[in-house]
């Protein structure tokens, strides 16, 4: 199996570093920041400048994972056109159409297939990282008009070797989904908790369990948010159009008639229909990698709710989300 | 003490009735579903029909409990004129406004003062009440303007009774607050589940965390959601507006700037003020009873996020929290 190299060793690149070292596959980083490099060198695996990890990933082919966040993804990327111009490429940042655009821009020769694990926790850095994070995450792999069968496959191995099964979808159709699901859930927070506050010790007083959740994502660190919400800018403004549609929608049932039934409805069966996904009963269907558009089957396994959960030679096997009519 | 009449049997009132008969008060009921009947009847209390218990809450001047929907508070007060008009009263009704207006029309003699326990379980019917549903809780007894004290007294010493804190506010901040707190979450949770389910299977597959925690109130029964917004549709509507209007100022910054930093921020510090109102040590004071405007004093311990714990002779205790500069 091809070694990785993964630049940024934080909490998600630290993760994939130990998750693919635990499933046997040789493994070496780089990290800007101290305490990432120092962790990661405590606990035993190689890391080395930027330079040399990348020039180690040209001479043996490794697979380069870019685990910084978005606003240093350009710089990352300079650097593997001076040095592994050509090497299969992916990583684990959370949009993928701007890193997309980037990858076209600054090293257009690369291998590359865009990747996003659906996993996280609330701490940060080295010291968070673990080998199980990624254990059934969901791990979207990009399958867009110019990306290639071998680029995607290297992608998808890794997250399989991760202990992930691999969502197939393009940059736009990934980006606008976790606007909805990702990004929109942290503004609507932010708005509820400030919305909360505004009404006062009594109302922090009286607060309970709606409030409590509705907010609980409002406590993470906001620069972190910020990067996350505005690098995936245009597609989280369609998502608070929506959002800003349906809330004055139900501002003027509640002003016309005072009934709020469509929407808490509509929310409910929302609601439910998240429910009876995550219950759902999965089977197994079989794409031919070979075949003459294997992408458009691929990406039609992610678009139903479904996951590639191996290989079996040219083979990709699919788990599907098997929902009540 | 005076004994205790629950008209109503549901979660709220069943738990009541439970909670007062442990505090050794004497305790009857009366239903109109006849599973919370029979229930209660199983498990060894007094339930007779509703003209019945009012007849008897009148001969031994009990204190009524209405603890039944907003939609039905109306034919209840309605026989209460009849049976029981000067009765001491509360009631365990999720909006305030619209209770005090509905006694002040249809049972003005009665010794009135409006409350609300801040607890609740997804259960609901008498199957589900218990003793200890209230224990440490928030129960706002209303202090309006036209509230008398030994009134406010026997509401507040029911609160007591039953294991909670009295937090003593007015009708309209009551309302105000819960709009907050409580019936924004349930519509801002169902619109982005709504948002979310518009993603289609794509997103329902990759959603996690943030979005599971934003919707989950959206899986409560809709009409005990919409009984509860509905009921408080103006405190609402003002609610609604200022997150459209946090909202909006979101997407504007979004889509001029690409900034989200104001919003984000706010939200972090919101949510922050309910995380140290919940950590907050509590420092006591001593509201006199007998001076010139107790409920002047009783309503700032409320606005100040404070609560009464329990009465010494003409003295409330209350404890206060004690929040960083």
């Amino acid at each position: 199996m091809r070694s990785v190299c993964v630049v940024g060793l934080g909490l998600i690149g630290g993760s994939v570093l130990r998750a693919a070292a635990a499933a046997g596959r040789t493994v070496f980083g780089t990290a800007g920041a101290e305490e990432d490099v120092h962790g990661a060198l405590a606990d035993g695996f190689t890391v080395v400048d930027v330079d040399s990890a990348l020039r180690r990933a040209a001479a043996e082919d490794a697979l380069v994972v870019i685990a910084v966040p978005l606003t240093a993804v350009d710089a990352v990327l300079r650097k593997i056109s001076d040095l592994a111009p050509e090497c299969a490429l992916t990583d684990v940042v959370s949009v993928k159409g701007p890193v997309a655009d980037a990858v076209a821009r600054y090293a257009p020769n690369t291998r590359f297939a865009g990747g996003h694990p659906m996993a996280g926790k609330s701490e940060s850095g080295w010291q968070a990282s673990t080998a199980r994070l990624f254990a059934d995450a969901a791990w979207v792999v990009t399958a867009d008009e110019d990306t290639e069968l071998p680029a995607w496959r290297e992608a998808a191995q890794l997250a399989l070797d991760c202990g992930a099964a691999v969502v197939p979808t393009t940059s736009s159709e990934h980006d606008a989904a976790v606007a909805r699901i990702s990004h929109l859930p942290h503004v609507l927070a932010a708005v509820l908790a400030a919305c909360g506050a505004d009404g006062g010790p009594l109302a922090m007083a009286l607060a309970a369990g709606s409030f409590a959740d509705g907010t609980r994502v409002a406590s993470s660190r906001p620069e972190l948010v910020l990067a996350m919400c505005e690098g995936n800018r245009s597609a989280l403004l369609a998502a608070v159009d929506d959002a800003l549609g349906k809330l004055g929608a139900a501002r003027g049932a509640l002003a016309s008639t005072g009934a709020l039934g469509a929407t808490v409805r509509a929310g409910h069966v929302g609601r439910a229909a998240y429910e009876t996904h995550r219950a759902a009963a999965n089977a197994r269907a079989m794409v031919d990698l070979t075949g003459a558009d294997p992408f458009e089957e691929l990406r039609l396994i992610g678009a139903q709710g479904g996951r590639i959960v191996g290989f079996d030679g040219d083979m990709a096997v699919a788990a599907l989300p098997v929902l009540p009519d």
